[in-house]
């Protein structure tokens, strides 16, 4: 039902007058996208997207995506105007202030309807991408009576124009996610002013390039909005809808320009613009009938979530698609649980990512939320497993995704994928090329999406490659990231536990950082009985082998080198120096044991050495100034990865020599 | 001059005998890229490239950038069969072993001819279109008589389907760059299987929509490849050329397949190839006649280059030339000296973005190689300057470059135009989307190439646009990146003396972490008469203050935390209490420091403080265990600079208690 046309001026200028109001009493923030994308945001909440402000969470909700996320006070105006619970008119007020939800840019963990954090541009499509894949997936497997809901995304040039933008619809053109539609704010300004300073680019070419189809329509004209929303539900394939904009519409000297962009209006503009508008309002009032006509929405979709709850209440499926959509942090170490205690009777000499592989078997094959996949480097990242058949165009309901050369893509896609809900996604790549999907790394740990990043080749053990290729920075660079765990294991048990561990953990993404080459066990037969409550790796770091004689000495060392650890303990041990070895797989667990623990393992009476074949700084917190951190503080080189470990230094015989002489032996 | 017909199938076929026999040697490597594109980089090199072996820094030569970096093996051929002094038949004997120059992707660093350092997919066209960009603006100033030549990048279908393609060849069309030709190794297989596992994108159709001219070739016919080749230069567009290949091509049993993308062909199969090519010779031999074939090409290029020199020779541009190419180490501290002694007279407050852009005043007005640019945030990031006018397709002697919003585009694009030559550049974005172009940053590092990174917003001093725009690892995890220097300097003068810095390390390149707000000044009237020599920002770190009162305590502190530490200092002192602040604007040089120097600024006897408003983990270096770290460990929030840097405790009224805890007060 089309809204009535003098109803849709004022509701959309409502939008822009909360938007204007907002940003000049903040005196900071970005105007100009909200008061352009007014009209076809109104349109697009007003007719077309399925929400119900009293049900943020139902399910089969359309996915509302900000792409464009500085223009944040788009999405807080329709929130509110349409009665989800917050923002609250003082929210609004208090846009951009400490405690308000309308923080700065959209943040999910901040307020419901918000589906995803967004503001680093390019990557809201990206994840619009990942949940217009969830959905396809889980229509796969529970039905269009279930699953059948659109992911409307809007971006704007910026986002257009970010790399990951060639990914993210290269992505979604191949397997046709045709309930994908991206609406272009196509405004011909970006910060440094008209887009053909910095582009000459034909954008719909491009995107039907990617096998997307392309419709125009005049972004302040509800007809010609229809027409074109209409044309891109019926089309099979993923939408781009180019909307033709005024950035910053309704304020009368600014609009149209770069200025109205990412700046407040100024007192006097916002009060031309009043005029221009015909909206003689105090700032933050919205009369009682125009909020009525935008509460009256709410209707619709609840309705069509009424509907969905009688057709779930009513379907065979209703309990597999709620255990679908359930938490799988309990039921990962269970999974395992026989692996493991297979692996305690003979453990195998293997790379840690051969054994990433081993341990996704009963993962995979027990749990069916997870959905793998890599980045063009299925083989080597040992991703896949059985269980995940392909994840195709024809095939949605395979769970495994062949990502191409895509990682910053494949990262935001996880995300879109994780927050969509009801599966819960892993990819792989090189540990290097984390450099290339760092910001939604962060993305991740920020919007407390459990996802887990399996990067192997994770030092200079992967050898020939060299130094393009040789992680030395990264491992320390992704701890310093708040709220991810980055697990480093050291053998095929450890890499099991880290697996249990990641998946236990819903609110916190993890990377498994793993080996190319072939690692020595340093567990097994006693882990004959794993349990999870026998995960020694849920402390973060632990004592795997005691001092024998007096201890002088704590090695702590992560990965590939706890073996390294193991030798140069027995070296030490033999000339009657006592020495712990600590395996330290996860540090930002470690951290949050409790201080008696902390120093049972480092204890403050002992040399405390590191050892870990990347970057030593951020190790002085475990070996204190007087302590000896043993790594790589340049880059790599290319050699087979034994040449490569005794050239840096990393076997007994290079360490136990530095013990020596800083133990005064 | 086209090469005979036979003498080119032989010639291509002694690449693919070393590659296949290099390959086999290291028992690891990508003999499936050099095996297919065999023929179009002897008809190349043969026939198009302009080169000389005896002068591979000749300032006028072409740049070929295998941009495909893991098909290292087609370099080392074509370098070795063309007569460079590296590498040597017992190099490439040694291929990805420990000190060969052949290393595992090809290093600038190691070897004459390899113009950049590729591997990480994507970057080395995107470096290529920052040499064409070098290219055109030394045209523009040296005319054509001096500068003309071409830069040819061969690319695999990985480079193309990485999200930096788009903003690489968005720029290079929009910047109508007709002298850069991309190779397009069409050979429709990745390392998970067939490109249309993951891809169904119409790349032509892609390029054309970003301006550029395509062209297709059969790539393993020598008289198709020429038609390509002439087109593509005979086009005012940039030109991709299509070569379609097989893979591994003269592998009879693997060829076409991505089973020979990465890995040896195996000792049958190299026998087989043998048969199939011909090529009966042993393993690392190259007939005398084949290589007379290959040696006499250079006799081309040695001409040309003969006739460069006389043109340059003749030339009233030979001085500016020569000093254009120069470097600029010595004259950027000079060119400052009169600015920082005003500066001294009269110490402003602004922001550190702000004094950058007036240091970058004089600088570019006396330093005509530096290029500057931003990713889209000119006004934001500071970086335009009078001197420096739009780079642009209709002006490229003009030295601001309008990026677009396209990070990682842009700092490869630096990274190219810095290796071309004759050109320095710097350009800005957010510190946070230095996440965007990190592997960019990191490829400065490892390629030695001293651009300068201009981040701003550089903590959650941002305020408003909260945790997705504020940095809260970044510049701890920029500092874990070797061989880069990470400054974060406190007010204006600091800034203007790391600018010096930044400048005077050719082979470094630099970060300057600069703050969104106004920085309260800490230098001043001790620097009336500033010179390089008493640039204090050249240890890294230095006693800003001195204690009053018997030091018990050391402040370090950077960049805007600086005047928090001065004011602690002053509390505690207040109190009785001695204190020193230490400001620490580049962690790098501190630690290239004196071992004296150094016990001097963070004595032993004193409790160390640092304060930074981003990551603690890594002060524990310079603190110890028995030291506090006061930073932010959790991301940010948005609200305004100054109420979060209260809230976050970055204020003397919340340090000074827990220094006073510490020592026992």
């Amino acid at each position: 039902m089309s809204l009535n046309a003098s109803a849709q001026v004022q509701m959309a200028n409502a939008i822009r007058a909360l938007t204007m109001d907002a940003v000049q009493a903040a005196n900071i923030g970005h105007p100009g996208m909200p008061m352009g994308m007014a009209d076809v945001a109104t349109v697009l909440w007003g007719e077309y997207l399925n929400f119900d402000p009293a049900d943020p969470h139902w399910p089969d909700r359309d996915r509302f995506v900000l792409s464009a996320g500085h223009g944040s006070m788009l999405i807080y105006s329709l929130l509110h105007l349409t009665g989800y619970a917050e923002p609250t008119m003082d929210d609004i007020r208090n846009f951009r202030q400490l405690g308000s939800p309308c923080a700065g840019h959209p943040e999910n963990t901040h307020i419901d309807g918000v589906e995803c954090t967004t503001g680093p541009l390019g990557q809201g499509l990206a994840m619009g991408v990942g949940m217009a894949m969830a959905e396809r997936h889980l229509n796969a497997h529970y039905g269009t009576d279930l699953v059948n809901h659109h992911t409307w995304v809007m971006a704007g040039d910026g986002c257009l124009m970010e790399g990951i933008n060639h990914e993210a619809i290269g992505l979604a053109g191949h397997l046709k996610l045709g309930n994908l539609i991206v609406l272009w704010d196509d405004n011909n300004v970006t910060i440094d002013g008209a887009v053909g300073l910095s582009s000459s680019e034909d954008i719909p070419a491009r995107y039907r390039a990617s096998g997307w189809h392309v419709c125009l329509c005049d972004g302040h004209d509800p007809v010609s909005i229809r027409a074109a929303f209409d044309e891109a539900m019926a089309d099979p394939r993923p939408s781009l809808v180019a909307c033709r904009t005024i950035i910053g519409k309704g304020s009368p000297n600014k609009q149209g320009t770069s200025g109205v962009h990412g700046a407040p209006l100024g007192a006097d503009e916002v009060a031309a613009a009043r005029v221009e508008l015909n909206w003689p309002h105090d700032p933050f009032v919205v009369p009682a009938e125009i909020l009525a006509d935008w509460r009256a929405l709410a209707a619709r979709g609840a309705g069509t979530n009424a509907a969905w709850k009688a057709r779930l209440s009513a379907s065979a499926k209703q309990a597999d698609f709620a255990a679908q959509l359930g938490s799988i942090a309990d039921k990962a170490a269970p999974a395992l649980e026989s692996y493991i205690r297979g692996l305690a009777a003979n453990p195998p000499k293997v790379a840690s990512r051969k054994a990433s592989e081993m341990a996704l078997g009963p993962l995979t094959e027990t749990l069916t939320q997870l959905i793998g996949g890599s980045a063009d480097l299925t083989g080597s990242n040992n991703t896949k497993t059985p269980a995940t058949t392909p994840f195709t165009a024809d095939s949605y309901g395979g769970r495994y995704v062949y990502y191409g050369i895509r990682e910053f893509g494949m990262a935001a896609a996880m995300n879109g994928m994780f927050l969509h809900g009801g599966v819960v996604p892993y990819g792989g790549t090189f540990l290097i090329f984390s450099d290339y999907c760092r910001n939604a790394i962060r993305l991740s740990a920020l919007q407390k999406a459990g996802v887990v990043y399996v990067l192997t080749h994770d030092s200079i053990g992967l050898g020939e490659d060299g130094p393009t290729h040789q992680p030395v920075e990264q491992v320390m660079s992704l701890r310093l990231i708040p709220n991810l765990n980055v697990y480093r294991p050291a053998d095929a048990i450890e890499t099991a536990e880290c697996w249990a561990l990641a998946l236990q953990t819903p609110q916190t993404p993890s990377v498994l950082a793993l080996s190319r080459q072939n690692l020595v066990p340093v567990r097994g037969a006693e882990d004959a009985q794993w349990t999870s409550a026998t995960n020694r790796c849920a402390k973060g770091a632990y004592r795997l082998k005691s001092a024998t004689a007096a201890r002088k000495v704590v090695l702590m060392a992560t990965g590939s080198e706890v073996s390294v650890a193991m030798d140069t303990a027995a070296a030490l041990e033999a000339q009657g120096i006592g020495a712990d070895v600590v395996s330290m797989p996860c540090q930002e667990l470690f951290a949050a044991q409790s201080a008696a623990y902390k120093s049972d393992i480092l204890p403050a009476d002992a040399l405390k050495v590191s050892i870990e074949a990347g970057v030593t700084q951020g190790w002085e917190r475990y070996t204190g100034l007087d302590g000896l951190t043993i790594g790589l503080d340049t880059f790599g080189a290319s050699a087979p990865a034994e040449v490569l470990f005794e050239h840096f230094g990393f076997s007994a015989a290079k360490i136990v020599p530095q013990i020596l002489a800083k133990i005064g032996n």
